[in-house]
Parts: structure tokens; C-alpha cells; sequence
């Protein structure tokens, strides 16, 4: 992966950058992803804060760069004190609980609220700037270690094939602001020169996988197969999973994984069939005071429009949306599902590859638990 | 349900029957479903054989059934030994693989070849209706075992809240003739006045669930709720599922079941939860000469199209198919999984209730392994 530089690139590995006018941030408009690639100039706070609202942006790092970014943007415009509280209300309202974004706009306005008004624009940008290489950092490092797990499987298989890693949902770098999560590992495998291929789940009912994760690795050029979320058991069955390898919304200080829904089924498939099984995380997403992750962890439900209708390109190229259920047929839509900690071989983070135990986490993270 | 009595019905409970006329053959359009709700007139071989072709009849019951009423239509336009032959022949087309099909036409065959050509026709007839009524009345049993397995639960659950099912694909009355395999013990249930809820798997990528299943249970009354397939193993780790039933395609003498694909990830749930699995399913698609499913049962492998497209009802009515992956993508189909005997409670047929084993089976059928 090219280092990324302060220009609209046509192929970006990141998700936000500065223009080179120094003023101007771009982002990849999500929303007409798989479907169109397009990037949106933000000028103003409004634009920032309505690209998060309508999830131009999304994903927790990157909704908090994003806001941060906001903050540059509002400053460049009124750096009074005034202007300042009113850029940090508006952004803190877009996405109430985005635990990132309020940490970001808390961060920015702490480092510049103390400087002078004409000096706090150019600090906001450096501040936001500096924000993203750190989750550009910590991604990486995460690939680093998980890297080492594909080295291992690689070697085992005799250098010979490729390895097959299945992954669910999309934690890849369209969620952060470069590498991703679960990803990283892959395209740093991918970079290494060990020949992979990567089993997409289609992840219903938002098919962040058939869309997003497809579109992340085609255009890196990365192989890969698009499955329905009913596959995975099959494969496993027939020595054609290598490695899983998932992200994680919450991860409990016990290691159970909290993410998206039918990742438990991929893990029950693994433990069955003796595939290792690992989530990706930065350990800012470890919740330490949290042990039983089924019982603790609340699970969001969702629109039932989710499972009855989905979005797609129609034959004459527009976007349309469909009904999949007879008209009114009931629905239920549970957003995520808790992998118990017996069926995780590892937690790859920043720090290292920890088991998914109190003990392992800890011996990563001492003084946390 | 109610019995059924050959005329039309606004909500017939069967999939075919003959006009009362007793010419003219019915059947539900199942491509209109679960948009639209029409029945199709057939009155001639090419009508049965195009209805066969075109899938507007689907399932292998039903598929048999209306090839034995399309050798009717056919003998009752021309009831020569010529016609006969040439109207198998054009039936046998259809389908190559359908092994119901083959022996629905050869016993028709069979039966009214001895016949002289006039006595043919009404003889045809006959034999069709029997041919159906067989059929209803084998799933009717599969049915009545089933409802014991309810009704246990019912009691063990001090007769109080819901039994709550979930059910995988449609082996429902659509692809039968009448009461389905897997919906035969919920439909037995539902009119035996225990209260029911289904949870419904969408079953990608074909979505037989979300339509079909979905429609059936709509038009019946029974409470349901459409989920997407990655949400069972959530459902069962919270106590909200008490029993699975699915169908099945084939399963092996050791009762090792063979079903669509993502069967296998929910009896993995199943058995991590304590929930009961069960396969219901007519002995007649036992494979007494398999063993070890996983290894023995072939995979049918789809077109992709499958996976990165779907149909669904746009907003001004019209049914379209949309693009769900970057253009391009690729994508892998595989249609059906195997479920190891050991994560099955049982198998239901219309002899009974049997452990999913060799012996279990044997007992059931002595003398098939």
C-alpha cells in the first residue's frame, strides 16, 4: 500500500484527506459505494456534519476524524470561543452516541480552545491530521501482527496454494481511515507477496460485505470470492477455509466478541472443522469492565426494512430498492451477535495477538482489567 | 386445514387440482409469488410441460404430480400409443434430473398403457389424483409425528407463552402438494390450537424463506417473523428458539442430512444452545446406498448471478432484479450443505420419528440399509 500523500489520488488507500489547498477535506462518499466511486469536498462545518449524519462516512475512527476535521473546518471560519462551543454542539449532535466522535471534538477543542483564536484553525488541522495517522498507525500494527498468522498458516501449507481467509461484515479500511481492522492483515499478506484469496460474507441484511468489502479488495486487486452468509459452514467442511478473521464492535475483558450478526455461526463452523478463528481490534473497542459478553453485551434491533427490502443497481443503472417479503410480511432485524470467547482462537490488536481469555488480554494490556 | 374439494378456491390449500370440469388442471404461478397470488390454467401437454420448464410448479412432489396430469392432458387430446410416447418424451425433457418426474410418468405410463386408447384419458385422470393424494397424505403423516415433538415441548413449557420454531428454506405445502415436510408439524400444531411463532430464515440466495415460507405462513395465519439467516445463532443463545425443523433434499442411511446451504450453521447453533434439530422428510428421498454425506452427497454448484443479484418489488409495483456487488465481482454458489448425523435429534417421516442413525432409520424402514 503507497504512502498517501496530501492530494485527491485517484486510487486513495485512505478514506479522508486534506486537499492540498490545505483547507478543503475529502472524503469518499460511502453511499454510492459499490456502485459508483466518488469523493465529496467538505468547506464548511455544515458539510462535515451532514456527511456524517446521511453516512457519507462511517465507521467508528473515521466518523471521529471526520468530526474532528469538522472542527478545522469551523475554526478556519469564526475562531472565537463562540464559534468554537457552536462547531462542538452541532457535531456532538449528529451521531450522539459515536464514542469516537465525541472524543475527537472534546481532543481538538482542548488543544486549541487554549491557544489564540487567529492560531487555532491552523492547530486544528495539524490536531486532526495527527488524529488520523494515529488510527492509520494502529490499523497497521494490527495488520503487522495478524500478518505473522497468515506467515504461520502459509509456511504450514508448504508455501504451496493459497490461503483462503473468510472474513463477515466490512472491517476494512472504508471503516477506518486506512488499512481497517480485520483487512489489515490481509492486504499486508497481500502486500508480502503471499498468494490469497478472501471469502466474502455478503453480510445481511446492510451487505456491508457484498458491497463494501468486495469493492475495498477489488480495487486493490486483492482475489476474492463474493458468498452468501449460508456458505461459510460448507467451505469449512471441505478444507477450503484456511483462517477466519472478523472485526469487532465490543470486546469484552473475558474476550467474547461482539459484531456483526452471524459471526457466532462462523465461529460454531470453525471450532467444528478446526479452522482458527481470530477478531481484529484496536483495544480501544475492549470494553474492561465487561466479562460475559452474551449476557452483557445489549444488542441493537434494528428496522425490520432492513430485512424486507434492499438496495440495488437495476439494469438501467439506477439505484433502486426493492421488497424481498410478501407486503407485510413481520420482520425482525438483530444488528449484532456475541461470539463466545471458547470458540476465538486470538484477538489480533495493536499490541500483539492475545488469546481470548482474561489472562491473554491482560497479559497484553496489564492494569486494564 | 380444511379438506380440500376439486373446484377453485380463494385459498386453496393445495398446490394443483383439477377444475371441476375435470379437464382442466390448476396450479399456484409460484414465480408470481410472494408479489402476487395467481393460479394458471393448464389444458393442454405443452401447458404442463412449459409450466415444469419455467418453474411456475417447483419442488419435486408438486414437479411429479403435474407431469402425471400433463400425461392426462396429453392423452386426453390423443390417446394413441404414439401420443402417449411422444407426450412422455416431452415431459421427460423438462427436467432431466428429476427423479420424481421420471416415475410419475412411467407409472402413469404403466398404468393406462394396458388400457385401450379410449378408456386412457379418464384413467389418467385418476391415477394423477391418486398420485397427489399419495403424496398429501405422506406429508399429512410426516405432519402428525412432528406435532408429538411439538406437543412435548408445549407441555415442558407448562403449556404457557409460545413454542417457538425456526424452519430453513420452504419445504413448506408449495413444494409438496399439500401440508409440506418441514411446515407439516407446524400447520398440524397451528390447527391443534398450540400457540406458534416461526422464525423464519430468509435463506439466501434464492430466498425461498423470505417469499415462499414467509407467504405460506402469511396466508395461513401462523405467527411468523421473516430473519435474515445470520440471525439464528443469536436467537438461540437468548432461549428465543425451542425447536428447528428443516427439510431436506437427501439424506444418507447413517442420517446425515443433506438440505440447502446454511442448514449446517444452524444445527452447529442448535447443538451449542440445547435446542432440538429435526429434518422432516419423506423416506423416499432417503439414499440408502450413502453413508458419510459430508463426503458422499454432491454439491450442486449455481450460477453466481444467484448470489450478486436479486429480484424484489420495486415502489411503483413493478418486480426487478438489482446488482448487489461492484460490477464485476466475483461471487460462488454453492446451493446446499450436508449436516452431520451427530447434530441432528431426529429425523421425522411418515413412519415415525427416528434417531438420526443407521440404526435409528433401520428401525423405521428394516430391511432398506
Amino acid at each position: 500500500m503507497a504512502n498517501w500523500s496530501a492530494v485527491t489520488k485517484p486510487n486513495p488507500t485512505r478514506t479522508i484527506w486534506c486537499h492540498v489547498d490545505g483547507r478543503t477535506v475529502v472524503v469518499i462518499d460511502q453511499t454510492r459505494l459499490p456502485h459508483a466511486f466518488e469523493t465529496l469536498d467538505l468547506t464548511t462545518l455544515e458539510d462535515a456534519a451532514v456527511a456524517i449524519e446521511d453516512m457519507v462516512v462511517r465507521g467508528a475512527p473515521l466518523i471521529g476524524v471526520t468530526a474532528a476535521y469538522g472542527m478545522a473546518l469551523a475554526l478556519a471560519a469564526d475562531p472565537s470561543d463562540a464559534g468554537m462551543e457552536a462547531a462542538a454542539a452541532r457535531l456532538m449532535r449528529t451521531r450522539p452516541t459515536a464514542v469516537n466522535l465525541r472524543w475527537a471534538v472534546g481532543n481538538i477543542t482542548e488543544v486549541v480552545g487554549a491557544l489564540d483564536p487567529p492560531a487555532r484553525a491552523d492547530a486544528a488541522y495539524a490536531r486532526a491530521a495527527a488524529i488520523a495517522d494515529e488510527d492509520a498507525a494502529m490499523c497497521s500494527a494490527i495488520g503487522d501482527h495478524g500478518l505473522g498468522i497468515i506467515e504461520e498458516i502459509w509456511e504450514a501449507k508448504g508455501r504451496t496454494g493459497v490461503v483462503n481467509i473468510l472474513t463477515h461484515c466490512n472491517a476494512g479500511w472504508l471503516a477506518t481511515v486506512e488499512w481497517g481492522t480485520a483487512t489489515a492483515p490481509i492486504y499486508k499478506a497481500f502486500e508480502a507477496g503471499i498468494p490469497l484469496h478472501v471469502w466474502v460474507d455478503e453480510t445481511r441484511p446492510r451487505n456491508q460485505g457484498a458491497s463494501l468489502t468486495a469493492w475495498e479488495l477489488g480495487d486493490k486487486g486483492v482475489p476474492h470470492s463474493v458468498i452468501v452468509d449460508n456458505a461459510g459452514g460448507h467451505l469449512m467442511q471441505h478444507g477450503m477455509v484456511d483462517l477466519c478473521i472478523v472485526g469487532s464492535d465490543r470486546t469484552t475483558a473475558h474476550g467474547d466478541v461482539g459484531n456483526k450478526i452471524g459471526t457466532y455461526l462462523k465461529a460454531l463452523a470453525a471450532r467444528d472443522n478446526g479452522v482458527p478463528f481470530y477478531a481484529a481490534l484496536p483495544s480501544s473497542t475492549i470494553d474492561w469492565t465487561l466479562g460475559d459478553g452474551v449476557a452483557g453485551i445489549p444488542i441493537e434491533e434494528r428496522d425490520a426494512a432492513e430485512v424486507t427490502s434492499i438496495s440495488g443497481m437495476a439494469a438501467d443503472g439506477t439505484v433502486v430498492a426493492v421488497r424481498l417479503t410478501p407486503e407485510g410480511a413481520p420482520a425482525r432485524n438483530y444488528a449484532f451477535d456475541v461470539t463466545p470467547a471458547r470458540l476465538v482462537t486470538g484477538i489480533i490488536t495493536e499490541r500483539g495477538v492475545a488469546p481470548a481469555s482474561e489472562e491473554g488480554l491482560a497479559s497484553l494490556f496489564p492494569g486494564m482489567t
